[in-house]
């Protein structure tokens, strides 16, 4: 039944059977959470066994002869970076491994360019109404951490196969206070898609205005497909070498996901002009990453190819998850006209879309039956979205029965919602 | 033989023995390093066994309720703020437990300062002269920081018991451009001292004529006693709560020295406003600390009072060293009247003070002779010793032997140096 054809009787006899649906579902009281990328319990089970890698019997000496239990060194061990390169596709010299949080690399080097600028560049503290683009929707945590600098934060809409090119190449271009704009490549946050080569060439090939413009490509899901091989991504730094333009991107990634969250490693990799300028600051912010967590996770995979193999037994969990999300909705929302969501093929979120101005409802709908989402509006900049219909779905944490509960609990509250707009705004059949 | 009171042939004859000396102790030609305050190899093993603490079959609950191996939380867990208080003999509900590197939190403050002001003040970057009083002798890491970030360095000097708190006073009380001071205040970086509870009361009672004037009390080396129970040092925490100065102060710590550089967990303890300020930027900066180190350091330690239990294995090994080098000094310029230095009770450092205009060509020498110290001038702000006579004595990486060798050295180009510089003045006595 499409709810955007019907009587107007016919919607309130439907809107009643929902309501009566969902008092059903949740009659004994539900508590559901599908509002973070949080790997669950049995995930953190996958990576118990790395812990017996070190010990007290171990030797601790990395490749290059130093002792990861000591002092030395702020850009990380050769093994941990040469893996991580591989994960991310590119070489080790293009790379620092950093601590357990590549969310507190890109926090530093914005507040190094803050202060100090990029490789020297006027500090953008300085520069009035400076800028950064936000495609949406997007990454919260991403946004919040420009908007705590005093960025404007432009959205750019995410189309199929990556952001509007020609949007981010006409406002890049003709604008010298844009410094910066955010990307979460493959598998991105919310949406999952995965960025086309023609989106990355089109990256790499901006003539940006401003000299210190560059791109924070967070390959955070980098390795985390669901089924197969993981999809092909373009190399962005290698693009932009290409391009003419080695110093505009940043490369971030972490294990996060990988190992424990909190207690992985993280890494940037960009050029060698950038690198400088990272340790330049670097030196002064920090004793050093911990490398005998790098150690222990270098000996555990050995390379890229290891943390791959790893993967699949997150994809084993995660795909099920996903594919219940999916069957709830397509059996429940498939031909009601009031909602379409995103097929990811890895990473930790779709996006689901409802009709205009029915997100915040929705979400606030579904939190009084038991079950919460990602507040609607969290996947565009100052979280609001304008047009009000992007929900981020996170089904990670969940087992596969509650997602299957607040799936279905969300189906409901999003038609609920869908007949209340549709009668409110007159758009329906007159009988 | 006092070399201040010799004629000039007996100062030739004596320079020409000690060159001897000095040929015939490198003869084998050294390759010696007391520069660096890095702990041993022998001290690394110390904590091995906190290593098995944790591997596959561990829970990771911590007394919270919180799986320390996923999300959650920016302030560290309970088990960890409680041992870390205790060990800065502070209050649980002071402490924010943070990664690897205290370092890290002092200059992520400070950075945060130069952005957003301290609680609300005028951000940092926007005054003009800024300035930091840096206790001279100190530690040379304290001082680059704050000259990266632009301020002024301003010298004070390091008395018996502590900074000159009549000259910091009268500072602080009167230029509003003054915005933080570093203190080492135990143990200190790199004299030894131990601050008096004099100077700790003079601290707390200080009124900043800036509200936003900060004393960065970097407590390193709080357990780090060479025998007998660690010094006493008044809690400065509570000494400012008493002044009606709450706010003044943030208390660092780290494990760097007790279990393994780079891969310890650090803290930082102040008044529950400073907290609030530093969540209010963590929160953007970070994931969250590394809660499996936190939770496999405080399950291994269980409390302070197990970390000064723990403290006793390093003073075992430390103690010697400081001695053997003592011991050198003492036999070979007792009585010459060119230099003089601290005794550490604890920490990693002793100070060696020489004649005016010596250190510098000291230290070169030495290094032509294959042992390195650190560079003179270090200790002050900018590198730049005015009076070119102070040189930090690391001696905690070497062997007892190297150690005894490379302070020999030490003395013999100490003495070398010396009559050259008293032959070059004229002040010796006239045959």
């Amino acid at each position: 039944m499409n709810y955007l054809n019907q009587s107007i009787e016919a919607l309130i006899k439907e809107k009643t059977a929902c309501i009566a649906q969902l008092e059903k579902l949740t009659e004994k009281g539900l508590s559901l959470d599908l509002s973070r990328g949080k790997p669950s319990k049995l995930q953190l089970e996958i990576s118990m066994e790395m812990l017996d890698t070190l010990n007290h019997t171990s030797d601790f000496i990395a490749e290059n002869g130093q002792d990861c239990r000591n002092y030395g060194g702020i850009d990380g061990i050769p093994e941990a970076k040469r893996m991580l390169a591989d994960m991310m596709d590119t070489a080790p010299d293009h790379v620092l491994v950093g601590g357990n949080s590549s969310l507190t690399l890109m926090y530093q080097i914005i507040s190094h360019a803050m202060i100090h600028g990029i490789c020297g560049s006027k500090p953008w503290s300085q520069v009035e109404n400076r800028k950064f683009l936000c495609p949406v929707p997007g990454y919260d945590r991403h946004f919040t951490m420009v908007d705590h600098f005093g960025f404007e934060l432009i959205p750019v809409p995410m189309l199929e196969d990556g952001p509007d090119m020609d949007m981010v190449q006409a406002l890049v271009e003709n604008d010298e206070s844009i410094k910066g704009i955010w990307c979460v490549p493959k598998y991105q946050n919310p949406t999952g898609i995965v960025f086309s080569d023609e989106v990355v060439k089109r990256f790499a090939a901006l003539t940006p205005k401003a000299e210190d413009f560059r791109i924070f490509w967070d390959n955070a899901y980098c390795v985390h497909a669901f089924e197969g091989e993981n999809a092909d991504l373009l190399d962005i730094i290698g693009a932009c070498e290409e391009a003419g333009n080695p110093d505009m991107v940043y490369e971030f990634c972490s294990t996060s996901k990988i190992t424990f969250p909190g207690s992985g490693i993280s890494a940037v990799a960009c050029s060698n002009a950038n690198l400088a300028d990272i340790k330049g600051f670097l030196k002064f912010a920090t004793i050093g990453p911990d490398k005998m967590n790098q150690l222990m996770h270098a000996r555990y995979f050995q390379n890229g190819k290891g943390i791959r193999c790893h993967m699949k037994k997150h994809a084993a969990v995660m795909a099920p998850k996903f594919t219940a999300a999916y069957r709830v909705l397509e059996e429940m929302l498939g031909d009601c006209g009031i909602a379409h969501w995103t097929y990811a093929k890895g990473g930790y979120f779709f996006s689901y879309v409802t009709l205009q101005g029915c997100a915040t409802r929705i979400v606030s709908m579904c939190r009084e039956y038991g079950v919460k989402f990602t507040p609607a509006g969290a996947t565009h900049p100052y979280g609001v979205d304008p047009s009000d219909c992007h929900i981020r779905i996170a089904p990670s944490f969940a087992g596969m029965e509650e997602i299957t509960m607040a799936v279905g609990v969300l189906a409901l509250c999003t038609k609920i919602v869908s007949i209340e707009k549709v009668l409110e705004s007159g758009n329906y059949v007159v009988a």
